[in-house]
């Protein structure tokens, strides 16, 4: 593998130094490209298709696996549009002069060598590795075992195109050894290996965050939370109550826990039981939610569970300061929103909550690189550090100092 | 350990609800209790001293080590001088009205819990523990155990203040196990602490990179470049050398090898040689160079050693090319620097040297956060995510995302 990866090594120099519009125009070739190959993509990624039922892979794995026409078009058009981005590299981020002189700019740079292990989905596997490449950076991807075939036949169309302009292809490369022995040692690999992204269940990200000896970005689970504070309004409370719950149930920015101020429940959650009931919704109360609307119980396990499912618990709370201490302990760090008229309060929430994304009299459910004006989505980090939130292709970079001078020496 | 580190996640939320002026008026209150007790500290250092001199430390340790009158009143005026800092909690980054109408801003914020592992030098202490309550974070300071008593009587000294102003003495906090076994405790701790930041040998720095569970910054080797191109002012690059390796050798941003092009190294060297002479600065030459002046011989390791001392390798090589691949090889990604007229060669230089650092027509000496005018320096990061390079009291701040919405839901 050592050898593999000097390789890549040597491969980062290249794609770093690729002028934009050349990426731009690899990127528009293999997009064509996966629509050219679209039969062949069918084609392997039936033999997933057969190996997963043999498997007894259940549904809902079976249709995240599945390519078709309109999905192979979905992923060639993501291509397309992540080559219209605006370049990534090379933005200045800050310049001066200090007084000696020099003139110093912060320059955006790829990160270098991005390894990224993620699950099931193959469309992952051309999204990253456009993303990868529009930023400058050398990726290793490593998907799920399930999507074997088909993640082999996306890169290889992908490397063809590479080569066809006269680069290596291992600037998109699939780690060779496709094992969890594979993915151990790659995480120790710090020489070659700048950062690696999991993607994926907590099992996984938390024995990459445990025994990465590379930076690693996280994409977490996502337990998130809706205050409705005494002064909401009702509407607004019920109509993001509903959003953030039922818009998707089973992504990270939709709610787990419902927080409602005791002085607004007596009211409220007659209101919202008649909204979450033509949503089928499954509502956990605590004792004092119980008392005013019929639902089942919520056990303390609760507080702390990312159903990815429509089931909401609900809390009813003193004020906003036990809300943020709810929040504090039960929460991921992802999204939490407050719906509250007061500023005192929304100013108070929006600096107390220590989440990616803090909002007031809006759903979580807009925490998303899309939403958030970004273009693609590289992922949602629960990182504190490098990137926090929704990753956008800039958060592929990271920065280097050039500093210009007239023969300065330093004093 | 584990019910000490909940008492500092606690005080997080204490410390960065601090307005700006109870920081800055902590500060000044801080540096006056330095002053104030000047002679406890002497007395508790000379206790370091003793021990120092009995465990048979050299002189430089000592030296490092020792605390008089005009040293403390520096880490007092360190503490004024961070008081008067801008505040880094707070800055709007960036900010944008996404289409649906929700307004997004992406401010900093402190990290949290900061832990800070470090050696010999007890204004460490002070210094540290300042620029992390100025941006809003807890501190664990873990100092050499040559310093105890030194760390331990500043530690309290400031620890004092927080209490007089009714503050939990935690927020700066002395890491209570201050042995091996305690940081690798520690840095495990990922639940409890954001950051760690290992100042010191390499030694110790790879041993928390390759174990840390907490995000790691570096603050690693330099083995710094100064490559002198065909087409270089001779005088520019004999006074740029002489002070990139000279004016202080014992530092990380000192060059210890310099590439010179073989177009111009029959000229150069002989006059470089007769200025090293001067300095009395020993010179390992490579086979070329060897032929041109007298000096010793380079052997292979040279090219991998950070002297730290007043030596330095040189390398005649081919062309740009080869220099960028000696740097790339050897290089620690620190600061490196040509010499150059030619705008080409120059720019291809700043793009092609992968370092947090690359310099034109100036000296590497300048990599330090204050020269970068940064006011205080908190390091020089060797990682390429989070921070790089020189790092100011900013790089102690992450950031979130505060969304302000009208009642919205996502479609």
């Amino acid at each position: 593998m050592e050898q593999y990866l000097k390789k890549l090594k040597e491969c980062k120099k290249i794609v770093a130094a690729l002028e934009p519009k050349i990426k731009n125009s690899l990127l528009r070739q293999m997009a064509q490209a996966l629509r050219d190959n679209v039969k062949q993509i069918i084609e392997e990624n039936k033999k997933d298709l057969i190996e997963g039922k043999n498997n007894a892979l259940n549904s809902a794995l079976i249709d995240r696996l599945l390519l078709d026409e309109s999905r192979v078009e979905s992923m060639a058009k993501a291509l397309d549009e992540i080559a219209t981005l605006k370049e990534p590299v090379g933005r200045v981020l800050e310049g001066w002069v200090v007084p000696s002189g020099i003139r110093i700019e912060k320059v955006s740079i790829p990160i270098g060598v991005i390894a990224i292990i993620y699950e099931s989905r193959p469309n992952v596997t051309s999204d990253t590795a456009a993303l990868c490449l529009k930023s400058g950076n050398v990726c290793v991807l490593k998907g799920g075992k399930e999507a074997n075939f088909s993640n082999n036949v996306i890169a290889q169309i992908l490397q063809n195109v590479l080569v066809a302009n006269n680069l290596p292809k291992e600037i998109i490369s699939l780690l060779p050894d496709n094992t969890r022995e594979g993915v151990a040692k790659l995480i120790k690999m710090d020489k070659y290996i700048d950062l690696v992204i999991p993607r994926g269940g907590e099992a996984l990200i938390k024995y990459i965050s445990e025994n990465s000896s590379v930076p690693v970005v996280k994409h977490d689970k996502g337990l998130c939370h809706l205050y409705i504070d005494k002064e909401a309004k009702i509407e607004d409370a019920i109509k993001i109550a509903i959003n953030a719950k039922c818009q998707r149930t089973g992504v990270c920015n939709a709610i787990e826990t419902l927080l409602v101020h005791q002085e607004i429940a007596q009211h409220i959650l007659p209101l919202l039981k008649q909204e979450f009931d033509k949503q089928k919704t499954e509502l956990r109360g605590c004792e004092k939610t119980q008392m005013i609307i019929s639902c089942l119980e919520a056990s303390s396990k609760d507080w702390d569970t990312e159903y990815l499912d429509n089931i909401l618990s609900i809390k009813i709370i003193e004020d906003t300061d036990a809300a943020i201490e709810h929040i504090s302990e039960f929460g991921s760090g992802h999204s939490d929103s407050i719906i509250t008229e007061n500023y005192s309060t929304a100013e108070y929430f929006l600096n107390s909550v220590d989440s990616a994304c803090v909002y007031v009299n809006a759903s979580t459910r807009f925490t998303d690189g899309g939403e958030f004006g970004f273009g693609a989505e590289v992922g949602i980090s629960t990182n504190k550090l490098h990137a926090r939130g929704p990753m956008g292709i800039n958060d592929l970079t990271t920065y280097k100092f050039k500093i210009y001078g007239k023969g300065h020496a330093r004093d």
